[in-house]
């Protein structure tokens, strides 16, 4: 079959993640590779309860087919929810999502033809990257730095390749941890509403924070109503219960909910009513709190770890929130070479190639603080500087 | 926007089936227009129980991240519920997937570009018309009768036409309840074969058998692997947990594999393993037993109050499973116009025209038999032959 889709998937190489994934059950291995929270602090007996409350009291709603819209009580709590984080809006203008990443696809759907443009942060997400390249689109890069994307490129690239929209994560990014600034917010909106250009703001990580003060979303700004904010509770809940929520313009949630009904009819009855109910009856503050502290945490030891053993010429980031650092080394270091020495260590991080839409960045890597313990992270980071402390003293290649 | 997403969905007029699901929540409206199973008859109870035992036992990997491919004891126990229905395959040839929904789309997403032809039965599910639709492609009709396709239309229409895939329903099809013979489905497979034609055959009702000898799939054929079998628990078990199955080879698991990721990582997990534990704990053969006699009782009852109350000219399918019959009304009956008169005496079907690719079929209209009660058919079935009556004896306009 000489689809599109069959001819972009040869240029696409095998998930780079996955892939290691598939390694990490090996014992003795450490893993900062995937994306995985604290499974150690997942709140199962509260989401127990909170299942057993549904079942007993609405089970057959609860096992039904239901609206593909979402559970309208639970799009009422993740309004209340965003309108904490600053953005106004009501129970309608909620739409309840498989996750966080059907948004990304379904974006790419009601947007997206063969040869548009869409502009993303340089890293970026590479499940996005994924998902909007099977519309056989173009990337354009906007250059960031420790602040996030710089907003004064943006109308020179926006002129020159006429993109469908931005995409950004300004909250912790995936893969580097940067937060886009306030004022760097405002400057993007500002642009963004002058050229009438859609925002796809992906949230998964706010609420994250260990450091600093909040920022609110560019969606907080949003008066032509031109951005689409996602966020989604498996950072802060559970991420096997597959749950996420858009915040839209009527004009583009009806097209979302067609897509929507096309791709799955709607999210799981039984896993949105878990979620409302533990929202409603426990005490989800608190238990982010936990999340938070632990997070921070983490980071710190891998901070101080990374301090104590790299070799000259490795700088990484400091994010002030969510799971991930990003590493630079030295020019002439290459990390997908890098990952077989680390793996023959027994660690595990991404290359940072997969970032990229243009597979350049060989010499980043990404690591996740989330989902090793504290004994992993000064162990693994032992490792790790081993290896690259090897490949820095090998000449450039 | 003007993307080619845009300029389809002003053609598409939104879902019939979900405008009038809108009204059903009335006091005293009879719906025979949903596609729901009886919630009655839902394992609440035990779902509830395997729930415990999944979140008791592994909370947390319970609510972790999972691969694309689905649980393994879940795709274990799908291919021995598949090898029972005759299909030869093991744990591997399946990948899990959100409902039987998604193989729809993702199946559009690796075969389908703007401009190909898919054949499909006529009428066919509309919601699969919905999905195809939006990868921009041409439909080709497949004529059918009281026993399916016919499988001597497809040489013609595959030499014309070069379909990507035919899309087939063979058990209890929606909407006509029609079940395609052995013999068509040998002819149908054979001719496929000749062709390299990929088959794509959804089997949701296969399982609610209240007459008559299971026939096995056309994926029991497929020795040249071209078939793409899917099936759900949604009419067994519990369609508010949207998990369904593939059967395919290897190179289509591939694909499908990539663009699930893409879609929505993977499946709940959660919901995976309560699936999984319901099977392994539970006696689901003796349930669906309960599902398939409550089920051949109500469809007994609609077609005696048919034959009871319908005025001469109207005639319907005899559905020997499944959820829905198929009425054809007589030359010069609208049931577009039909439906209004039925919603004034609260009783609601769907008119035919958004099962044909074409929106012909005015002449139609199908009768779900699931989801009502007894007492509610004969009530209700009485209400719609005194709208069909007087329409029969208004002049044709």
């Amino acid at each position: 079959m000489n689809t599109r889709f069959a001819r972009r998937m040869s240029t696409v190489r095998p998930s780079t993640i996955r892939e290691i994934l598939k390694v990490t059950e090996q014992a003795d291995i450490i893993s900062f590779a995937g994306g995985l929270p604290a499974p150690e602090l997942f709140p199962v007996a509260d989401i127990l309860a909170a299942t057993e409350r549904v079942l007993r009291e609405n089970g057959a709603a609860a096992l039904q087919y239901g609206p593909s819209e979402g559970f309208s009580p639970l799009r009422e709590t993740f309004a209340a929810i965003s309108r904490q984080r600053g953005i106004a809006c009501s129970t309608d203008d909620i739409l309840i999502m498989t996750g966080s990443q059907q948004p990304l696809d379904l974006a790419g759907k009601i947007f997206l033809d063969a040869g548009d443009c869409v502009l993303t942060e340089s890293p970026t997400y590479m499940a996005a990257l994924q998902a909007f390249h099977s519309y056989e689109v173009r990337f354009a890069a906007v250059p960031t730095d420790e602040e996030g994307l710089i907003p004064e490129a943006l109308p020179a690239l926006i002129e020159r390749e006429k993109p469908k929209f931005l995409y950004t994560i300004p909250n912790f990014q995936n893969p580097t941890g940067v937060t886009l600034t306030a004022e760097r917010r405002q400057k993007l909106y500002a642009i963004a509403a002058h050229y009438g250009l859609i925002v796809v703001e992906d949230d998964p990580y706010g609420a994250l924070r260990y450091a600093g003060s909040d920022i609110p979303p560019v969606k907080s700004l949003d008066t032509e109503r031109i951005v689409i904010y996602h966020s989604t509770i498996s950072k802060t809940i559970a991420p096997g219960l597959r749950v996420g929520w858009v915040v839209a313009s009527e004009e583009i949630r009806r097209k979302l909910t067609i897509a929507k009904q096309a791709a799955d009819l709607h999210t799981s009855s039984l896993d949105q009513r878990i979620v409302h109910r533990y929202l409603s009856d426990f005490d989800n503050n608190a238990h982010v709190e936990r999340i938070r502290k632990s997070y921070g945490e983490r980071f710190a030891i891998m901070d101080a770890s990374l301090r104590e053993t790299m070799p000259p010429g490795f700088t990484w980031t400091h994010p002030q929130g969510g799971m991930f650092l990003w590493v630079t080394c030295p020019e002439g270091v290459n990390t997908n070479h890098l990952m077989h020495e680390a793996l023959a260590r027994k660690v595990l991080f991404v290359p940072g190639q997969d970032f990229f839409s243009d597979a350049s960045g060989q010499r980043f890597m990404r690591l996740n603080f989330s989902n090793a313990s504290p004994d992993q992270i000064r162990e693994g980071i032992g490792r790790l500087a081993e290896v690259c402390t090897a490949a820095a003293l090998q000449p450039v290649s």
